[in-house]
């Protein structure tokens, strides 16, 4: 029987999770439904989709189900996507918040509006699609039915895809980016850990960021309070901190701005 | 095997729901347990119960637990109470947190009280009888014990019930009341979308509240910044909204009070 | 199948706990994860340890995971341990946190060095050993793998202990300890329920509390509002409250000092 995973921005303070949780426990009786994080900032689309693609990998396959949803009653199409890694289906409004995902399983191979689809319930509420709508169908998928009854088939490249910037490797540095800030300060760069390798910057070296001395250590302990640092994240992601201190504040960093790294 | 759905004003920061988890799963291991919410706010009962009468219907039925309990260790009843409907029963303190919902599950046609139940553990602490009474006698109930061996019965009549005012319909007006408030100050009335029908009041025109000009409309997206709207919320409820403001401030409404509803 | 109990202070904002519940689900489909809390305070091994060892004994037996590891990354070991009490396993980082739930379940009979698992996940990250040591590590026993096969045997002798201080009883009187403070300015002592049997110390009478005066009693509506009382927890423990104010500020208690409870 299926899995079903669920990420949003819904909190926890209110009933909107558990009734999401009570209308899948009621289609698919036998699902396990695993809760990602329902802590996603509100409304934000991309940190949401930058979260559920780097989480997912570490869940087991299963229908994906996944709500920011700023722009629920509007005209946004409410989609579910087939990725091209077997059994990944992600399931969510269609304003981007999936696609990074779907990049992470081989990208979208087949895509479904399902607005209009029959599993969903009605009457249907303007404001809480997660509860009418997205739960229902992914609920019906785990419980095992077919992903082409869910909705009416909707070409892969008219799925909306986040504007994500990407780096420029070569010459000895790394243009990277600002992709995301957490609430310590720290920035998450859009930089791989199989990018850094050709690129001349080296794990216990000085680095130079935006012509900034830092050095480029495996975690904070290894600089002293208040210094730069660059390091791989826990997902192998290039990040910038200053232990105890913000990388965002000292940086004066804002989402997309161009992060350059050189040896120094 | 049975379903436990879990609400109660716990919160997540202790371990209090986590340990009536551990109650339950000792006693029913096949039990399926659904949290609503735990961010009821603290000692809230009448809240408690209108969040636990709306979510209810999309829950699978079962038995369903809510702990919302000022007065543990006073004189309170604990009871346990089936519904008209089919294979719904409710388990937590008789303060009146229990009965909307069994209003909306056709009334409570059996009860009965819990406080010396054989299924409490022993010793019985004086101030967490959701670990000691209410969880165990749902675990119990939803691992297939019959309801008339979980205490001793109680006439349904002597339920505690709360005062919730009634709208007065008709004359071409609806005598509202507002009936919780939630944190961006929007106000929940206690019309359904049946009660509109018939009481002239039209979407998409002009409506007055309490003398006040307003809109009756689908979504805030619907009205200025700054507007009072008139709006059915996704449990199919009357609800009054300032689009990025706060009505009950701007209406100066406190619990209970009257809200009359005019076509303008 | 078997049951995987888990605590952290991870919280609930980011993804951490939902990735770990990815892993435990892709290696032990069927176990029952069982979420006692994830609330404890950011680093706080202590406050960890003593809500472990009060929640555990009203959970299932299984493979108990419990992280807080404020020096992850760094040289502390990563460990499985088996307790006396059949079927109840702990695994986390070898920092004392485990250490009193092993002792309410009759003691560590058998430990394994885990840092090194057979079952860890590659690439391991500095930092998050949660998902790619302690959850694959539970999620493998709770599957049925032998604790011997999780890692290197290692001395019961060499476990990290929490130093904790003991009551001293006798002579009419005891001297306590301040164990833990909650949000609210409650204070636990380090005195049980059986303890406090030849004590002298009568339920109902007045005590004195480091020659302040306060009663012993059942609840806070015992005693006036900003009266000091004794009473005993929901865990059967002994401490301190002022009823609506708080018996930490009022004592000018911290961590560790002596509390000396005589009759009055």
């Amino acid at each position: 029987m299926g899995v079903v995973t669920f990420l949003s921005d819904y909190g926890l303070d209110d009933d909107f999770v558990g009734v999401c949780h009570g209308v899948i426990a009621r289609i698919a009786p036998e699902a396990r439904v695993i809760d990602l994080t329902h802590g996603v900032p509100r409304h934000d689309v991309r940190t949401g989709a930058l979260i559920l693609a780097r989480a997912l990998p570490y869940a087991p396959a299963g229908v994906h189900l996944a709500v920011v949803d700023p722009e629920v009653g509007a005209e946004r199409r409410a989609v579910a996507v087939r990725c091209a890694d077997a059994d990944r289906v992600l399931v969510g409004p269609d304003n981007g918040l999936l696609m990074p995902a779907a990049e992470a399983f081989g990208g979208a191979v087949e895509a479904f509006d399902v607005g209009r689809s029959p599993h969903r319930l009605e009457p249907l509420a303007a404001t809480f699609h997660g509860r009418d709508i997205f739960a229902p169908v992914a609920a019906h998928l785990a419980a095992g039915a077919p992903l082409g009854g869910a909705g009416d088939p909707l070409p892969i490249d008219e799925l909306t895809c986040l504007e994500l910037p990407r780096p420029v490797l070569g010459g000895g540095r790394i243009e990277a980016h600002a992709l995301a800030v957490d609430r310590f300060g720290n920035v998450q760069l859009d930089v791989s850990h199989e990018q850094v390798a050709g690129s001349g910057l080296q794990l216990g070296r000085a680095v130079s960021v935006n012509g900034a001395p830092a050095h480029y250590a495996r975690t904070f302990a290894d600089v002293p309070a208040g210094a730069l640092l660059l390091y791989e994240d826990a997902y192998r992601t290039l990040a910038l901190a200053v232990n105890r201190g913000s990388a965002q504040a000292e940086l004066g960093l804002a989402l997309d701005d161009a992060v350059v790294l050189e040896p120094a």
